[in-house]
């Protein structure tokens, strides 16, 4: 499939200015062919008029022609075969096993969410019925259900090129409710994101979805994106990425005339607290485990772990040491961007100018492009507690061990933290009640707690919750992964007195696609 | 019982400062006694510190502890008994049976969400059980439920002494999910809101809730509730009131350092369509209808219906006469105060220097005190449409009926409608199926459409939404009203691999509680 490195307006291509970009080979640093064409204001916007007319009739489509839209998506990402896994491969530079599996996470999503229209109890039906006898005033039939919010500006995420990128779970989530959506395609990856771009065009052409339903926009300078969530049409946003990227956006949004919300999701540091008893008897386990979840993926995940939580005990030093070998052993791994791996050597040696902090270990160097080599910091919790930047995240396989002097020292440390995506405990059965306050205080602090597990790997399914307390998000209501990410993109509409057949189905008495409601307070269907 | 005129810091009176207003009696327009002590900024701080200590050990309760404590306010309140409707009849000038009437409902809410917490269900827990068998990975155990966002700033609503005020629907849903309240009372009826804080102390006292979870300020001054606002310990802003007030609060609450929500309900002007059948069918009963909706309560009601839009058709002039003749008998009501009625006054004038704009009808004069007399304007279509503030809300009495030429231009009408709380359709019941174009775009312009009733009596229940796209809210995806409320000040957190007995109750898996929960993506209790 040959690229244009065009733009889609809907389903036409457009190039209104001669700005280009490339995208790198990140394993040479190399320029890859064709130049994209970055997109103009005027071309944003109109792709936003577009969603918006789109968005008329696509939120009249029934839940299962969504569902067949999304499974079209799905064989349609499938159908561009090695291609995809390729040019992926040759822009991001991660293996081709990897990719390969974040294809399978995609079209996953996209199928689970065909799923959960099919179902169609998402909508969370509520229904009160009237009383006209009660007194004083009779008591009207009350019916709500969550429609879509509108057009929807999707971000592409550097770090997830398939799974939260042109057709991942922001587009996933929105298409599904109902929204259009205008993506800013991730200029690390432009050739991926149309690639993807064409397979879901081609679903709309098959599925016979309005057009404007998709478009997408390049774009290198942060105009773009400003561009899309200024748009009066945009009425929400979903993004993965950096504080500072994600930040803008929702400063850009709460800006506006009409205020959108921006579902930002901003990375962080994700601490693992190791408690003693794990760290005597399972010391060698933990250590290999935390190597291989740090240094996976050249540790380009959101949900990294860059802080690792211990106290000073006789078996610290094991474990430190175990740790410091394993991550010794691990082979360099190439990074994203050019970028991405400079400001990783930069915090890298930010971090060695911090007082207290020391280079416990260094994985192998890497001998061609941007690559990153594992690096593991230790410091004392004195150190640590003074200097709120070493919470900061190292966006790289790195991490920093943290080391309190006993239970209260965790605990301090645990309090002074900010939001986080996650936070993980090892502890051995008996331990972890002793700990139960260190649990109560991390819930204030995170989206998600693990059992002596790691942070990476984020299950797709109906209870996961990515998300969490500012800055790990500018929403902590939310979640970004999962099926309950589709609220993100809806809102109540409630229907009083309203004649049977003028309701939407799934509030109609006679319950005709049977999905589960809150039926005068009891869940039926 | 006697007033201090003090402020609430936990359960303390505090004065720091000899800055003092007084209430005053709309009726007659003289001050009351006692004098109240405006809340200096560092006694905000104070509450708010004093409400994240409180939020450490209230949001540890269990649910009948919360709904133990929620009746016994209900109680508390009752006990105040009728120096309560007295101060709030002196202060606001409403109705003793209005306010009696809106004590039941500050009551009746409280008890609904001790229910709602009895029944447990509302913590919306979402369980996926593992797969350790899965391939290439297991699958985690994954489970999820709300908890509190923590310490709420309350406002108190100068329209709703007591069902939107101290103990009104923001602070019962807040109280409710687990989150202390520091609520700024309204300066229109401060004596009320200290008879209600006391209430709500004692019932403190009484539960053994910690010391903090309540406190009040007062404040004539925009700085007390900016203080609250930029607080640091307060998480989240529940506020009904004007349009400039709500969004001040909400652009200073996305300028923090850590942004927080701002559910602020700004009120709007409930467009009401009376179709060409409905018309002539029902002419009468329309006319008096929405007289008694427009004047109900001085029309100091966010869902006043202030926009009248019909067809111009043989059957309008007799429409217009009757709403007229009906609106001309009305007695002028009292305002809430000197402020409003001089507000009101000054948009009613405003109104008849815009083009086309003229008055139909007029209510009797007010003889004393701060009194608003009904008014009914009429404009045709073109005048409206070219006239962006004929959409704003006018706080009073008052409507504009808008005449549109025909079908197509009551659609243009809509279309170009900002949001609202609110739309209500009168059409007869064959009628209503040739209106469905408009449904559809009143859908995404409300959040409560209604069809033969009413905007003004918003139901307390499970399936209520009160709230709108903005300008009506500054936040679509939440309801003030109903048990859906309390969902505005939680937030998911999620437990991966969590030994049972350290999960919260709802997540066990014995279910011990019974809650509904979505369990491998089937609801079941």
């Amino acid at each position: 499939m040959k690229l244009t490195g065009q733009n889609f307006l809907g389903n036409q291509l457009s190039s209104q200015e001669d700005k280009k970009f490339n995208a790198i080979d990140p394993t040479r640093g190399e320029k890859l062919t064709p130049d994209f064409m970055e997109a103009t204001v005027q071309e944003v916007d109109e792709a936003a008029r577009m969603a918006a007319v789109a968005f008329k009739e696509y939120r009249k489509t029934d839940a299962s022609q969504r569902a067949d839209f999304l499974e079209c998506i799905a064989q349609e990402i499938e159908k561009v075969g090695e291609a995809l896994i390729q040019r992926c491969h040759q822009e991001t530079g991660l293996p081709e096993a990897r990719i390969s599996g974040e294809r399978g996470r995609t079209t996953n999503q996209l199928r689970l969410f065909a799923g959960l229209l099919r179902e169609g109890s998402w909508v969370n039906a509520r229904i009160d019925t009237s009383d006209p006898d009660r007194k004083p005033i009779p008591k009207p039939d009350v019916r709500t259900i969550q429609i879509a919010l509108g057009p929807v500006g999707v971000f592409g995420a550097s770090n997830f090129p398939l799974a939260f990128s042109v057709a991942g779970g922001d587009t996933a989530s929105a298409l599904a409710a109902g929204c259009p959506v205008v993506v800013k395609a991730h200029p690390a990856h432009p050739g991926t994101s149309e690639l993807v771009g064409i397979a879901i065009r081609n679903a709309i052409l098959e599925c016979n979805m309005p057009d404007g339903t998709f478009s997408m926009v390049h774009g290198k300078s942060n105009e773009v994106g400003l561009a899309i969530v200024k748009n009066k049409y945009i009425k929400a946003i979903g993004f993965t990425g950096s504080f500072k990227g994600g930040k803008a956006l929702y400063d850009a949004a709460s800006g506006r005339e009409e205020p959108i919300p921006v579902y930002a999701e901003m990375g962080s540091v994700n601490p693992v607290f190791v408690l003693p008893g794990a760290m005597k008897a399972k010391s060698t386990e933990i250590a290999e485990g935390l190597t291989a979840s740090i240094t996976l993926g050249a540790g380009q995940f959101c949900t990294n772990p860059g802080l690792v939580i211990t106290e000073d005990n006789h078996s610290k030093e094991a474990f430190y040491k175990e740790l410091s070998e394993s991550v010794s052993k691990t082979e360099a791994g190439t990074m994203l961007t050019e970028s991405i791996q400079q400001a990783y050597d930069l915090a890298r040696n930010n971090l060695l100018d911090q007082p207290g902090v020391q280079q416990i270990a260094m994985g192998k160097e890497g001998n061609r492009g941007f690559m990153g080599k594992a690096s593991v910091y230790q410091v004392n919790s004195p150190d640590f507690l003074r200097n709120d930047g070493l919470e900061e995240e190292v966006f790289g396989p790195s991490s920093l061990l943290v080391s309190a002097k006993d239970n209260q020292d965790l605990i301090s440390i645990a309090s002074k933290m900010k939001g986080h995506l996650t936070a993980s405990l090892f502890g051995l059965e008996e331990e972890l009640d002793n700990y139960k306050d260190l649990i109560l205080i991390l819930e204030q602090k995170v989206g998600r707690l693990i059992i002596n597990g790691f942070p990476t790997g984020v299950e797709v399914c109906h209870a996961m919750n990515h998300g969490g307390p500012f800055p790990a998000t500018t929403d902590s209501r939310s979640t970004s992964v999962g099926t309950a990410s589709i609220y993100r993109f809806t809102r109540p509409i409630c229907y009083q007195n309203f004649p049977d057949h003028l309701l939407p189905e799934e509030l109609q008495q006679a319950n005709p696609l049977k999905v589960w409601r809150l039926y005068n307070g009891e869940w039926s269907k």
